[in-house]
């Protein structure tokens, strides 16, 4: 790198600096053409300056690289802390101009674009969707590294540069994600060069990877299955040329692993480049502050110089560091950037902070989707043929996968077959770029099913692809999605931020499927057992959140239909893998599934008129019960007028208020009644239920059973009498809400009882359920 | 090893072998003395045979070593859906039969071992806290290591055995667990032998580490900071050799590295063993089923023989594989296990299955705990003076520390500073094995502050800490601490069980202590916002939960006393770090938190009478908006009679038929009354008070205000006002719901809609809250 060159480097570094010191500290006189005085400064000083710098600084040598090689490349800021520094180089590149006018690339604009940093009514401290060029939240830590693999799947030309900060490399997700190399492939997948960011400090701690022998540093990243380029020094000088070499080291070697498996030359799986730069913390800022060492310490995480508007020293020191960047010389009379840094950047959509891969919708391009009505199961009279519901979405999903090779990813976590899908292995293999054997089936180097024992990974992968424009479905045992919880919160967070951001273009939907239900884990047991992501899932944004439980296969047909054309939502179905009776036809699932909620008067006594009872229904094994229940009551109570409400649509039952999906009062109370009891058979814990339902009128007369934590490996029937979910329990409890029925049916009640207990006791004694309750079928 | 011992270990594998695949098939005739017919096997056929003979082979070599360097061991099994293996051990050792005196260790004992597995009424199919000698459940996978290495902790004479499954070690917190040497002091901890099995298949995918090149896989554990011992093969005889081999050069080290570091000797980090064993899934098993390969493939990872009962040649095939194990020579007459093999098995506490560790209830001693009234801040006038509660706290916790050197420890992810507990580094220093450097505060290469980046990492240590009998607490991030959703499920899931077996004796109980929580993330925004976790807690067991909102310094105190004397429950503090106003002296602090919710009087005027209208809270900064929303209210309207309602204590607000905390309708209905207004300002999302109190005669007047999924980095008072939640609005909610007000104040609601906005306004001109939300004190 000759001199010349490292100085324009440094210069741009500079300026991404002065602009990330700018926004933390200053509220007025942007570019220090007078001294700086106390009321220049805000007064609440909040940001993070501490990652900043090494962020502009990997930030201005990848443009060095883009401009040199024409790469098409995004930049994931794990250290999201660092916003001001996302934020800096969006402006220099003019990206955020562009995408927020008033914020204009010139002085006014510059104090427009310090003062609205970390200010009520202004942007973030963080990086945020509100960012351009981010497909990254810098809030919670762990998911750069997924998030950049995602990315870079099916993105054959696709660079993507994930900075990875040592405090975020102590998470779970991230040491996990280092295996995410076994699952790109490099003929039809694009690039991640990690850049593992050593700066020494987390908030107030050392962090690990900072602090053990660089030979052991080395031995992880190899044991990755990575080739790790070394970045070492606080010289800036030498920095920047130890930097660009080590780049251009490692997109030689990625254009070289590349070229090699797309002209077929090598097949075993190569060893991808990782950089790994160790500078200081807070590196180009204060050294000391009041007599403490702060550059290169923990000290400089988030403002270090916190006293500047009441402390004339920390105001001079202040001035001294903000000038150290020499801003006359970085940007011009009107407080643009100076012609010759702006020749630096990247132009059009080569910048990263314009790259359409970053704004996903952009590139979005809808499914090709075959006819879901192709794939229905025949169904004559309800309730008498059983289907795998789930292997009906497997055949539907095989055609999904085909149709669109490079569009369409399903993750999970080695659940795909388990979860009874295992028709799209008739389509595409689960992609795996460690050794194959023989006796494996359905491995390749290649493949649309991704498939590791990490739901955090598969989660993290199917936000990058889903973010970067594509689409896809994240299938899992229902216990353990609450493993990624915390990353569907952050998830939902983002899309409600971009809902309200004109210039971020609608994504594809993320769409979990959740099988091997609670009421089904006959080989698992308690664990496995914990139908609360639903609940989860309801504290977010309603417009953002869709909740479906189709209660058979043709209805989970119709329903993963809708929910892969739909975008910027999460959808939530949960749906059974085990033979189950099928309830509807075609026609009649999709005219059920689009309404969301409704009575089967097929399955009613009440004539279409009032009802006596109503017996309500959302889940499979609940929907069974309840059918169960409704053929107990027909033969004892023959004059009984039954109702049975049937919910796929788990929103509708809120008020129209409160979630788009809501039903009107009107509406729900001549489905539910206002005045009639209601049992209401659910999938999940009852609670849920009841908080959907409390301000209607009828609620008072809602009793909710469902699942209240009781469960081990045993048979269906015993897991639904555990929970008091079972058909006689419901007849019971139809017979304690009904006055009509009155005191004269104490000995049914009984009888109810007692026979619950002997079929327990069948099911104790024989190890399974009694024939009786395995073979039950609609009758009527 | 000696041929002999060779034979009498393979002989004593062979029985766990055999007991296990009982347990998965028979129903009777359990010692085979007859041959093997359909009625003998189980109509449904659950369990997990592929991982099985893997952890029966370590078993038998780590009972080897125990006899012979008369180890103190705990056995902790990462697979754990191999249930299987851990009952059969218990069962040879003796334990099962002393702790379940009807399974006895005698052939009708062995029929009832058998059958009771996965069978309806019997014992989960995974190891379970049923399972005597188990810390670790088998369900979620993730946790082993970090589960072992908090057994570790503190324990200095205890060896901490645990296999890492190929499958699990995908995961995300097994990725970062091997990470957990940097904090393990080989002076005052034990040891963990990590047993990394690498049987090559997951459910139905080959695992990663299984598939990578062994160089590869080696640089990994060294970089993880091991010294990996390798065994690796198929044939009994020279595995037995080289298992045994390899278990001793790792104890050896152990012994080395813990007596060079305990005389002194070494100052520098060693490396600690880790063993790495290769042996084919299901091993032993049948080698194939129906012309398929099922030894050695994901086949055998559940019931690898699955139609025994309807097809002879499986029937035929079970019995040759039960067969090859040679029962007779393994049982005596009698059904016990003969004499040499009793003989190999440790005695007393020695055993695996009957260490003392792995039931932590029987070590566990009571914390000293120095009188926390001790750290009262001083409260003259409510609502006048201001403190930092978590700050409060930090002091009554070093003391905790200081007086319980060995048994207790606070885990965060580099938050214990930030939360404002630094007090603690007083008393003790943040453990740390890596390089240290002179800028370093409080890392010493002791400590009972356990700092990483990883909520897994701290859940896990914690979990295994506490389950061998110890004390903790757990500060996090409110929003973050979602990222151990699951694992807190899989540990209250825990709790519950162990409550109903008397043999496992009361643990201390997991403290949560949830800081800089939702309103005021100021620096940091909408990501951290998120009080979600109440609702994830609220779903388990109620025995089991409980949550507290402690309204300032003194109620906190007592509240944290409170929950570190606690057993057996999940208690979640949710406490502001920030400056916030006192309003109880201690004495009054006390009583409250006792009560767990009362009227405060000296806050009401309602002169204890009949109120117009209740304002109640729960949370500190919604108790501070409600009292200065009293505050406008006695302004405004002298003649309104307002009651103050504050909560501490969640589950009182449910009835006490759902909560053993819950209060009794009658006393609810005095404290709310059935028909007045209540204006509910709480912490978290405001559905979750309505599902607590749905049933209440007063619900349907309850109005309550929370976090409604609105924010972004900016003041306290934007915050609230973002959420409707301030001072004003809740003013207008009482407006709008106390009819006696009617309409002759609707301009008075007007001041207050223009006053909020004129402030909010103010906010956004200033970028901080103006000084009459700022100074505002109680003024009465």
């Amino acid at each position: 790198m000759a001199d010349d060159e490292v100085r324009r480097i440094d210069a741009y570094w500079s300026a991404a600096n002065y602009l990330s010191v700018g926004q933390i500290y200053l509220l007025d006189n942007p570019l220090l053409r007078e001294p700086l005085r106390p009321e220049h400064i805000k007064p609440r000083l909040l940001g993070h300056w501490g990652t900043s710098p090494g962020l502009n600084f990997c930030y201005a040598h990848l443009n060095r690289a883009i401009k040199a090689r024409d790469l098409d490349m995004i930049y994931i800021m794990g250290p999201g802390h660092g916003g001001p520094a996302a934020v800096a180089n969006a402006w220099l590149e003019g990206t955020y101009s562009e995408v927020y006018p008033d914020v204009s690339l010139d002085a006014a604009g510059m104090r427009r674009l310090f003062r609205q940093f970390s200010f009520p009514g202004g942007i973030p401290s963080h990086v945020a969707p509100e960012t351009p060029g981010s497909i990254h939240e810098g809030g919670e830590l762990g998911y750069s590294l997924a998030h950049a693999y995602g990315a870079a799947f099916d993105n054959p030309d696709l660079v993507v540069a994930c900075i990875v900060g040592d405090g975020e490399a102590e998470t779970g997700p991230l040491a996990a994600s280092w295996h995410s190399d076994k699952f790109l492939d490099p003929v039809k997948d694009g690039a991640v060069l990690p850049i593992l960011h050593l700066n020494g400090y987390k908030i107030a701690n050392p962090a690990v990877l900072a602090r053990i022998p660089e030979e052991e540093l080395v031995q992880l990243l190899d044991g990755y299955g990575y080739q790790p380029f070394l970045v070492s020094g606080d010289e800036p000088a030498s920095m920047h040329r130890k930097m660009a070499a080590a780049l251009d080291q490692a997109l030689n070697e990625i254009t070289d692993i590349q070229r090699n498996a797309r002209e077929g030359r090598v097949s075993e799986r190569r060893r991808w480049p990782v950089i790994v730069l160790r500078s200081p913390k807070g590196w180009t800022g204060p050294k000391e502050v009041d007599g403490q060492p702060v550059e290169n310490t923990w000290r400089s995480h988030q403002v270090p110089l916190a006293g500047v508007r009441d402390n004339p020293e920390h105001l001079a020191q202040l001035e001294e560091w903000l000038r150290s960047y020499r801003p006359d010389t970085l940007f011009d009379d009107g407080g643009a950037p100076v012609a010759p840094l702006r020749a630096l950047a990247p132009e059009g959509d080569r910048r990263m902070s314009a790259n359409p891969h970053a704004n996903g919708g952009l590139l979005l391009k809808p499914l090709r989707l075959p006819d879901f009505r192709d794939y229905a199961v025949p169904v004559g009279r309800p309730g008498t043929t059983s289907s795998e519901p789930t292997r009906a979405l497997g055949t539907f999903l095989r055609d999904v996968v085909k149709a669109n090779p490079s569009n369409f990813r399903i993750m999970g976590a080695d659940e795909t077959a388990s979860n009874r899908l295992g028709a799209v292995f008739d389509a595409t293999d689960r992609v795996f770029q460690g050794e194959r054997l023989p006796t494996d089936e359905h491995q390749g180097p290649s493949g649309q099913v991704m498939e590791v024992l990490s739901e955090h990974l598969c989660q993290g992968w199917l936000e990058g692809y889903l973010l970067t424009g594509r689409h896809g479905l994240f299938n899992s045992y229902e216990a353990f999605v609450h493993i990624v919880d915390a990353m569907f919160n952050q998830h939902a967070k983002w899309l409600k931020v971009t809902r309200h951001l004109a210039w971020r273009r609608p994504i594809a939907s993320l769409n979990y499927l959740l099988s091997s239900h609670v009421w089904r884990q006959d080989h698992n047991g308690f664990t496995h057992q914990d139908p609360g992501f639903l609940d989860v899932v309801m504290n977010k944004k309603p417009e953002i959140v869709r909740v479906y439980l189709p209660p058979d296969a043709n209805t989970l047909l119709s329903v993963g239909d809708h929910c892969l054309r739909s975008r910027d939502y999460v959808n939530v179905i949960v749906a059974g893998k085990q033979p189950a009776l099928n309830w509807l036809p075609m026609d009649a699932a999709v005219a059920h599934s689009t309404r969301g909620i409704g009575i089967w008067e097929w399955a009613s006594s009440d004539g279409g008129a009032d009802p006596d009872v109503v017996l309500a229904c959302a889940g499979d094994v609940p929907t069974l019960e309840t059918l169960a229940a409704v053929d107990q009551l027909r033969q004892l109570f023959p004059e009984l007028r039954v109702r049975v409400v049937n919910v796929v649509d788990l929103m509708r039952l809120q008020p129209s208020s409160e979630h788009p999906h809501g039903l009107p009062d009107r509406d729900y109370d001549a489905l539910f009644t206002t005045d009639k009891p209601v049992i209401f058979a659910f999938h999940g814990y009852p609670y849920l239920v009841h908080r959907l339902t409390y301000r209607r009128a009828g609620h008072p007369n809602l009793h909710v059973r469902g699942y209240k934590e009781e469960g081990t490996t045993t048979t269906p029937f015993d897991m639904v009498m555990l929970n008091d979910l079972d058909r006689f329990h419901l007849v019971m409890d139809v017979i304690d809400r009904v006055p009509s029925l009155g005191g004269r049916v104490a000995h049914i009640r009984q009888r109810m009882a007692d026979r619950r207990l002997a079929l327990r006791a069948y099911t104790r004694e024989h190890g399974q359920d009694a024939p009786e309750i395995r073979d039950w079928t609609w009758p009527y």
